[in-house]
């Protein structure tokens, strides 16, 4: 692996990292702009200093909206093979990043294989270790000092992931003003709950939060972006908005800012489930308190009531949030709420938050977003299907489904044949037949 | 079949009719709200005179957001089975009304086979009709006369159905200006493109138009509602909101006013392909210059590089237009734009609208919407797996997928496993460990 430069030391230096480059080429945006979000902190390009990245990403501020997969064991389901095969399905899709939450198996080989096969940016949420591995040598999680809650940290930067999660906001006061919300789903965040039970039987802060200044020594070290965590995410849409979720953003807020004297690149997690007409305060709020932090959504749910459909559900409140300002979103599977997510969701999901996103940055009016839709529609008015199928998002199932369905026509489709619409009304219009 | 009351009749008469009273009954929303609702064409309730109906439904302001699911044959596929099991899939799935849009086979008869086992409002698109007649007996659509129009229309009022597509708004006037506005995709609605055949090969106005009180008579006479077709809708991102749009709805709005004036229910249908940050100006145009008509919107689709996809992308569309106003939404299924739609691409295309519509309906504060959230989010805290299943919005598909993986604990999930947060923090939130 060989050593590369810290994109915020390069940023303040005026320099263009080969990263910054690429994204500049890849996004068609000035090299000076994405230098400058870099350096204001509105942009993240989460790339670990000892990792050759061929596809380095940029989150933030003018930048398209991204789509991370989740993928991982769980203890009931822990087959490398077939985690390995997510990763190479997600990043087929087009997923921007991957994040590897295993918490099944062994993890440090899972996460190396994953690494040496993950072409784009990878995440984790080293805390999992922390508790898998407390719980196989049958101590207690508040047992665990915080020394190993960083030393995990320090683990996952060693071993190339990108960005990590860590739910630093999760402060004593946090946890009080949970209690007082009287929640229905009360915590849904893994790592927001295994550092609530270490909180609660420690009566001590979260580590994370006291300890920060070390944390982001250890980020620093690998330039290792932090992606604060909200352990405080609404689990259902009667908690959305709520003083437990916004008192852990005030933290997070504070959190932000001190990274960014650190030196340390920073985004900042988001929800969860939230109806429709609350998920525009919920990108409001991070980017005016967070200072126009990266902010990275997991759904938003717009409802509780489809388990089977969360990636249609997703892809609603994605495609609202980001239209609104968010940057980067977690993608959800057919799966969520009901099991670990098969290699087949893992492409579902990926696509369904990659139509969000789109759909998104043709609303921000970003660089070429809108031009995708007009060649594609421009071939569809040319009845040139073949372009017009391999320019799909998905051009293998655009081809499958048209081609089990064959028109007598080969210029139309079975759905309206002879009465075409655009072919009908051609005489009005084009002066053709 | 019995005669029922004209629904504008009754509420200008300050009375309920049965349909009024259990709609107020299913929505939980007082009959007199319902009845001025009527009373001032901010809602309405399609059903012909002539037909039975288990399952009427009001359309519009205050009520929950409704599901249209389009069915029937093309001059490709024309299975009348086929359709009728496409009827049940989508009732089944919960769609609120049915549209037959046959364009194969023996249409009067597919109808009435269709009438006779549809138990929710039945809408059609008469012009169809005329165009595969007139190809039929090998006329040109242009050699159709008024008369012949106006009869197809009172054909499927005599039929029994309960509300009809009309492309009123289409006029010469509204043909230039799309001439003008130099469109990708010209036009994509199938109706609009056989009447703008119609008027360009004739160099007369639209019979739709120009006999508008002709139709409103056949109207008035079955209580058929109008739904004034948008035959302008976009067919691309890039064609959205323009001026050939517009200029249709400004025609659509004096229509509304003319129908009303005429004891005549009607809607107003709107598009189509439209990027995310102008879906909400359609909804405000069509309120403000319609004076709250319902609005009944194709999708909208917010992006058009998704074939394969697009219940997703109109349930995005969807979502938003509806939580911003709009009252009906007409499903999409996945195989828009490439196929005539499977049973399965049916149930599919219903769930992902009724997805929307309800995030729409919480969003809104409709009565009981997000007490359906909360309760299943109740049963999911529980760990009552059972009921929270059944309370889903497709109970056997979350039922099927769960049962895919079992979890070792049966109170878990194999996503998550031992580290499912509910559980992990019930020591903190509830005295549970």
């Amino acid at each position: 692996m060989r050593e590369t430069m810290n994109q915020l030391d390069a940023a303040f230096k005026g320099k263009a990292t080969p990263e910054m480059e690429q994204i500049s080429r890849d996004e068609r945006v000035p090299v000076e702009k994405i230098i400058g979000g870099i350096r204001a902190g509105r942009i993240v390009i989460p790339k670990n200093l000892r990792r050759d990245l061929e596809r380095p990403r940029g989150i933030g501020e003018g930048l398209r909206v991204k789509v991370n997969a989740n993928i991982g064991t769980s203890p009931d389901e822990s087959d490398l093979e077939g985690e390995i095969e997510k990763v190479k399905t997600a990043i087929k899709a087009g997923t921007d990043t991957v994040m590897d939450l295993s918490t099944g198996g062994n993890l440090r080989e899972i996460r190396k294989a994953i690494v040496s096969r993950c072409n784009v940016p990878l995440g984790s949420v080293p805390v999992y270790e922390i508790a898998v591995d407390a719980g196989r040598s049958e101590r207690e999680i508040a047992d665990v000092s915080e020394d190993e809650m960083l030393a995990a940290v320090e683990l996952h930067g060693r071993d190339g992931i990108d960005f990590v999660t860590v739910h630093c906001g999760v402060t004593l006061s946090v946890m009080e003003m949970a209690k007082k919300a009287r929640r229905v789903t009360d915590v849904v965040s893994r790592g927001g709950a295994i550092l609530l039970e270490w909180m609660h039987e420690n009566r001590m802060e979260n580590p994370f939060y006291s300890r920060y200044d070390d944390l982001l020594d250890i980020a620093r070290k690998y330039d290792l972006t932090l992606s604060l965590g909200d352990g405080m995410r609404p689990g259902s849409l009667a908690d959305a908005n709520d003083t437990a979720q916004f008192g852990e953003l005030m933290v997070i807020s504070e959190l932000v800012r001190r990274a960014r004297s650190a030196n340390v690149q920073v985004m900042v997690e988001g929800p969860g489930h939230v109806p429709i007409h609350l998920v525009e305060a919920n990108v409001v709020l991070e980017k005016s308190t967070c200072d126009g932090a990266p902010f990275y959504v997991l759904g938003p749910l717009v409802t509780d009531v489809a388990p089977g459909y969360d990636h249609i559900v997703g892809a609603i409140g994605g495609a609202v949030a980001a239209a609104k300002g968010a940057d980067f979103l977690c993608y959800v599977t057919p799966s969520e709420h009901l099991r670990l997510p098969s290699v087949e969701d893992v492409k579902t999901g990926v696509i369904a938050s990659r139509i969000a996103a789109h759909a998104a940055d043709v609303a921000r009016g970003l660089p070429g977003a809108a031009e995708w839709d007009r060649s594609l529609s421009e071939a569809r008015r040319a009845f040139d299907w073949k372009k017009e199928l391999s320019m799909a998002i998905d051009p293998e199932l655009a081809q499958k489904l048209r081609a089990s369905s064959p028109p007598k026509d080969p210029e139309l489709c079975t759905m309206c044949s002879d009465f075409c619409a655009m072919k009908k009304s051609s005489p009005v219009f084009r002066n053709e037949s």
